[in-house]
Formats: C-alpha cells, structure tokens, sequence
C-alpha cells in the first residue's frame, strides 16, 4: 500500500478493481513448462493465484502458443498474468548443469535470469529438481555469506507441518552449514509460516548430546550456542512425523533419505489400507460409510497446501514445486513467494549473514 | 538327525517323545530380563520356541525366583529349557559399555558369556540395544576377517520384508565396510529367510551410479564389480516400502534413520487414520464393518513374525529383539536361531572372511 494512502482516491478504487498496487506486486517468474502437469495446471495455478490474491503478478514463461491456449480458457485481471517467451524446455532426465549451461531459451533458464536481472521477484518451477537447484544457485546466486543453498520442503506432521533443511543435491556438509541452514530455516518458519520462536532440532540417532557421527557431534555446540535460534537439541527420526520440532536440520543426504522414504512409505501403507478396505464385500460397505471422515483426516496431512519447497539464501526466492503439482501447489507456491517478499525474509538473512562475515572479519582482525 | 538313523529304534521314540536330538540341537543363552515385557512374555516366548520346534534349547538367564513362577504355569520338555543364575539388569539407560563392563552378574552379560565358552550357540535379548552391540563384539567377538559387526533387522515391506544393514551404533562406516555388510546381509537372506540371489542395493540420493556422497561413490564399484552378490545398484528411500531390494546396504546413521522414522511414520499414520475412522458415528459403523479385513492386511506389515534384528559377522549369533517384544516376537527369534545354526550361516561367513583375508595377503606379498 505505499503509493495510496487514502482509500477514497478514485485511483485506489481503480487499482483494486484491476486487482491491485502494482507499487507493492510480488512478481513471479513462472516456469509454464516444468512439472508432469504443464502447461494446463501450471497455468490454472496462475490464474487461481492472481485472481485470489491481489498483489501477486505472474510471468509465465515458455511457449507462447501452448501457454496461450490455456490462458484463454480463464478470466483473470489482464495486467497480472504476461507471458514471456522462451522455446526449449529441459527435461527431468537430463543431467542438470548441463542442461542449465546449454538451453538458454529454456523456460527455466529464461525465468531464472528474470530473476537475476530484477524484472523477477521469485522463480518457480516443477520442472526438474536438478536444473532448479544448480539453475538457482548458478545464475540468481546466493545471499553474499551464505555458503550453500540448502532446499528446505515442508513435510507433512501431525501437528501441522515441519521445515526439512537440507534436502537439496549438496552432500556432505560441514558443521557451519547445518548452524546457516538452522537460522535461515527458522527464520522462514517465523517469518512465512508465523510460528513464533519456532523449534530448531538436529535430526540425530539419539537424544543425548555426545551421540552421532562426526558431523552432528561438531554441529551440536554451534547450534546449542546460537542465541538467534530456539534449539531444542537432537531429534530422533522416529518423532519427526508427530510434529516434535518446526525445523529439522540435516545433512542433505539424510534429508533426501528422509522425504523420499517419506513418500514411499505413506504411498505404501495408503495402498495396503486401500486394498485391506477392498478385500471383501463388508469391508467395502465399511469403506464406503468410512471414507469421507477419512479423507478429511488424512487431508491434513497433504503438505501441497502449503506451497513448494524453498531454496534458501539465494537472492530473490527460488521455489521447487513438486513435479506431480497441480493447480492448487502452484497457487499456493505463488501466494508462498507473496508471503515471503512481503515479510521480508531475505532482508533477515541478509542481516545475519553480513553480521557474521563482520565477525569472522574481527577475528581475522581486518 | 545324526544320533539316530533308523526311526524305529526305542531310543529314537522316546528322544521324539522328550523333545529332540540332543546332538543336533540349538542352544540360544536368552536374556530372561531384557526388555518391557520381561520376564513374563521371554519365558512365554521361550516356551512356545521349544514346544513348536524340537531341535531347539533355551537357557533362560536372570533372576532364577522370577523366572520359575513364570515356568510354573507351562507344560514343556524339562530337558530343552534350564534356568541360569544372573543376579543384576543391566537398564536401557544405562551407557552400555560401562554397564557391560561393571554389571559381570547381569543377565546379558552372563548369557553372552555363555556364547563366549561355547555353552550357547545363539544369544536374544529383548533388552538395552547398546549393550547388545557392545556386548556382542566386546565379549563374544567378530569373525576373523569381519572388520564392523552390522546389526541388520528385517523390516516389513509389500512384499515381505527387506533386510537393512546396518543399523547399528558404528557410525561413518567405509566403502569396504559396506561390502562386507553387502556379503553378510545376503548370505543372510539366502540361507535364513531362503531367498535365491536376494537384490542387493545401496541407499542412495538418485538411480545412477555417480550420484551420493564421497561414502556412497566409492562404495558402488566395489558392491557392482563383487561377484559374490547379485548387485542391483542404488535404491532411492521412497522404493524401501515397496520392497524393491531384499538387502538394503547403508552406512549406520542412515539405517538407523530409516528405521525409526518408519516407525515413527507407521505409528502417526496409523493413528492419524484412527481418528479419521472414530470422528463421527457412520464412520465408526463404517470402521467397525471394515476392521477385520483391515487389520489382516496390515498384519502382512508385521516385521516381528521374523525374530528380531542378527548382528552378522561376530561369533555364534546375537539377536537384538524389540524392547517391546512379546512372546511371539521372542519365539519366532528362537526358531530364527536354529535356521541360522542348521544353515550353517557363519560357516559361509568365515569362509568369506578367510578367503578375503587370504587376497590381502597376497597382494601384500606375504
């Protein structure tokens, strides 16, 4: 709201019939062409966001004509949703810095650099997880002092939902990076989910301090002793889906381990019920008296309600949506990078990350 | 069978009779005090072991008083179950390689000794897992050549169950720890649970070979090029549920991971659906008429109808049950121990061992 101060200005009225302060628009560089669902849902999640929420404009980038032929189906304000050009597409199969380095008409590549260039507040894509990554880190960059990017989704809890840093493509962390990912992590969780002093653990093998590998054991005292975080110490991974910590950091191999065995377990134990309800004829009635309480349960754990996975400490925002996302993860994601530019998240971490190269400058005595 | 060899000798009858074949018999020291459901459900389970199975004897080690008002009430062969005096418990929170090394009068460490002298063949405890691995290497020991005794428990997937190894409490394993685990785990799956050519895969972060960390890199060409298992190259966490591999290799802090959140997942999810089921009257009618079919299908699900979890590679056999364990688990552990003996499993394990041990020499010239 900072170019209208008076809600009787015919200009505001204006604006809003329109759908909006284009002064204060979170801008959004939409890969239309990424994810198993596109264009159609990637568009249609487009449409949903603008029309739901006023101060989002989407850049839906790729091929013209495809993404037009869905966007004609919709009503939308004209001024939020613009396409922009971009021919090639990469694929999920490909091997991703390659791919990054070589299409640079890509859908992907071409919204990334909006990004960079500043025409672009956030990215996002359900396109291949690989080239979002290195695309992310490679051409918007990462926060000056932040040494890596880690990929943190929202996993599903009893609770609510949790933060899972680091689940990206950078194996074999250091100490220092699990202490980044832990405060850029809560201050995601504070800031866009509005949990107040948000619970930090460190996903571990026992609950005592001195347990572990050599790396939680060094990581444990540096978040122990960080003042900008609320640790709660180590969590073990059998407590990590009742919703026993807001932020749970790991190293990014036992991350990757954690929301992949995670899919496949509910993916499994869901299929085993479904067949156990169909297995014979009085199941079947009780399934179906059952059913719609039970849907409504388990929808609480369906984490796509919340948007996709952030990758954290670059500039801008860049945001992973999942590759089956549907219309309502990307609105959701959209209505996500709203939230986090409005609530200023980079601006914090950019704070804590120049303090610390400060710091580190006084010790070396510069 | 060797004793006897014509069935219808007298002294063949009434072997039968009392129970079995004093000379071909396996004789496991069990922790009588282990675990939450001790001693009651360890002597139960140790009972049902030896009225099922008759090549089977259990030393059942602890506090003799309580032990026998447990016996009292079950009819069994007198010669194939002996109480052994052990005065002390060692507790689950008790830092296990102190109290294996203070508590000499503890059940553990008495029934572990018993393996030690060649009294036992086989050692189950239901009780504190740290001391079981201590205990384990430290007074039974490893096989010469075995560099990391593993602890590998069976767990449930679609289609039957998969062997994780390792789990232990060794962490930052090496590459040719990971071999050696490889080996033993499918020796273990073909001779116990009588799998031909089990797949054997290695936990990783992706499908294709140059993915992982420094840990998972290495240890791939050693597993792909090793003509003793039938290597079916990297598993990614969300295809353990489905029961893509029957041997699941992984460095411990990632078994263990694995396995607790599992469980952890499991328990929420099973729960979750519960409430789904119990929060309104027609769904209750609708669950009521559904349970039966339900609950046998999820049984499919229930790892404990295997025993407990084998720590391969040490002398004799440790198995670790579920602290939770009840007389079943406890018995099917029992029957474990004898398919384990009659097998013959650590025979091939020494085998492998020695012939490795072998190699080395001669590439060092010696």
């Amino acid at each position: 709201m900072t170019a209208f101060n008076n809600e009787e200005d015919p200009a505001y009225a204006f604006v809003f019939s329109r759908g909006g302060d284009m002064a204060d628009m979170t801008r959004v560089a939409l890969d239309a062409m990424g994810g198993d669902n596109a264009p159609a849902q990637i568009v249609r999640g487009a449409v949903d966001a603008v029309n739901e929420h006023q101060q989002i404009k989407v850049f839906l980038v790729g091929r013209r004509e495809e993404i037009k032929r869905e966007l004609d189906q919709y009503q939308f304000p004209a001024d939020r949703i613009e396409i922009r050009d971009a021919t090639e597409v990469i694929e999920t199969a490909e091997p991703p810095v390659r791919a990054i380095r070589v299409k640079k008409d890509s859908s992907m590549v071409v919204a990334l650099n909006m990004v960079r260039n500043g025409e672009a507040d956030a990215f996002v894509s359900a396109g291949s997880s690989g080239a979002t990554l290195v695309g992310g880190t490679l051409l918007v960059g990462r926060i000056r002092g932040i040494e890596r990017a880690p990929l943190a989704p929202l996993i599903p809890t009893r609770k609510g939902v949790s933060l899972l840093v680091d689940c990206g493509a950078n194996v074999d962390a250091r100490a220092d990076h699990l202490l980044q990912f832990a405060i850029m992590g809560s201050l995601y969780m504070q800031h866009v989910m509005g949990i107040d002093h948000p619970r930090v653990a460190l996903v571990n093998i026992g609950a005592e301090e001195d347990k572990g590998n050599a790396l939680t054991k060094e990581a444990y005292p540096l978040l122990r002793d960080c003042d900008q975080i609320n640790f709660t110490g180590n969590i073990e991974a059998r407590d990590i889906a009742e919703g026993a910590a807001d932020v749970i950091v790991c190293e990014a191999f036992v991350g990757n381990v954690i929301l992949k065995f995670y899919e496949g377990v509910a993916k499994t134990l869901i299929s085993v019920i479904k067949e156990g309800l169909m297995s014979t004829l009085i199941s079947k009635i009780g399934a179906a008296l059952a059913l719609p309480a039970l849907k409504k349960t388990i929808k609480t754990f369906d984490a796509s309600q919340y948007g996709g996975a952030p990758l954290l400490g670059v500039k801008g925002l860049v945001v992973k949506a999942h590759g089956s996302a549907t219309a309502k993860e990307i609105k959701n994601s959209l209505i996500q990078c709203r939230q986090f530019s409005k609530q200023n998240v980079n601006g914090y971490i950019e704070e804590y990350a120049s303090r610390q190269l400060a710091e580190k400058g006084e010790k070396n005595g510069i």
